[in-house]
């Protein structure tokens, strides 16, 4: 009998692909001001960086998305939750309609293991049912139906809500942990 | 107190969109055979037409989701029911990626009231929880979490499984007296 894997929705921007760094550069390049990451903590990204509209802008410009890079270690460790987990690529990629080719071609790229069956491009997420997600943030984790997973955000950084983790090895271990309790019970 | 109203997912193709018209359309246009609707009753879309590659063709071409016809009725009755409901355009779009950003702005131009938020372009649909799903497709709403409601088309029309409406005004009636048994409870 083949048993059913628990399944696992896992955020795009601020999770496996590295949306603050990546504001970060193209501040640099459009301003010439270099913003450090801890100028970013507790503040909302939109909101966070000297001129306002700036992330606005860049999140509308072609090939923003496109070019964002990887989290590091969320390649490998996204392959090998994928023996354990069934896994869901969701993103709520609706807002900006000019993603939704460059995301599906930027998975296509760093992701090529990862179905099209997988991949979910969305607005809100509420009515996504997995037993697991992983975001950067709130809005999309406080009412998810499953055990909510925080990725860790300077923007996200001074609320203390869900099971927090800081990188991709803090994921594979939390989630190793999960299926020995799981396979325990 | 604002009451939550009930969520209703609707696929696009063959539901909102008329996939079955446009595919002999386009047939006609390209082969110069004109193929009745009764000549599809029973069989996959994709092995309907006398030239089996046709369909692959078709939905692989720049425009062919962009100038879908709309189903009779929906428009009215999407908006309608958007009173009652809260409506969410599910469509299993990441299989032709081609067609994200036709799909959406084919929404944006027939359902412009319909939110960003409230819509998914997904793989399969196996992780969507509404308490309604409306669609053509078995494969979708034979795992479905709440009431699965088949929209008639040629393909399914020799299979008897979940409830069947054959148009608009019939998924109206239906989701009316739903509304009416639900709140006599």
């Amino acid at each position: 009998m083949k048993i059913k894997k628990p399944s696992l929705a896992i955020d795009m921007d601020g999770v496996i692909a590295d949306t603050e760094s990546h504001f970060i550069t193209w501040y640099h390049k459009d301003y010439g001001v270099h913003i450090n990451r801890e100028d970013l903590i507790g503040k909302p990204e939109s909101e966070a960086f000297p001129d306002k509209q700036a992330v606005w802008k860049f999140v509308n410009s072609p090939g923003f998305f496109r070019t964002l890079p990887v989290m590091p270690g969320a390649i490998e460790t996204v392959k090998e939750l994928m023996n354990d987990f069934e896994v869901y690529i969701v993103s709520a990629a609706m807002e900006f309609p000019q993603s939704l080719f460059e995301k599906h071609q930027w998975l296509q790229e760093h992701f090529p293991f990862i179905s099209w069956k997988n991949i979910v491009l969305c607005g809100d997420k509420s009515i996504i049912d997995t037993d697991y997600m992983i975001d950067d943030h709130f809005k999309n984790l406080d009412f998810c139906k499953g055990k909510a997973i925080l990725f860790h955000a300077a923007h996200n950084a001074t609320t203390d809500r869900h099971q927090r983790v800081h990188s991709w090895e803090e994921v594979k271990v939390l989630l190793k942990k999960e299926l020995e309790t799981e396979s325990s019970c």
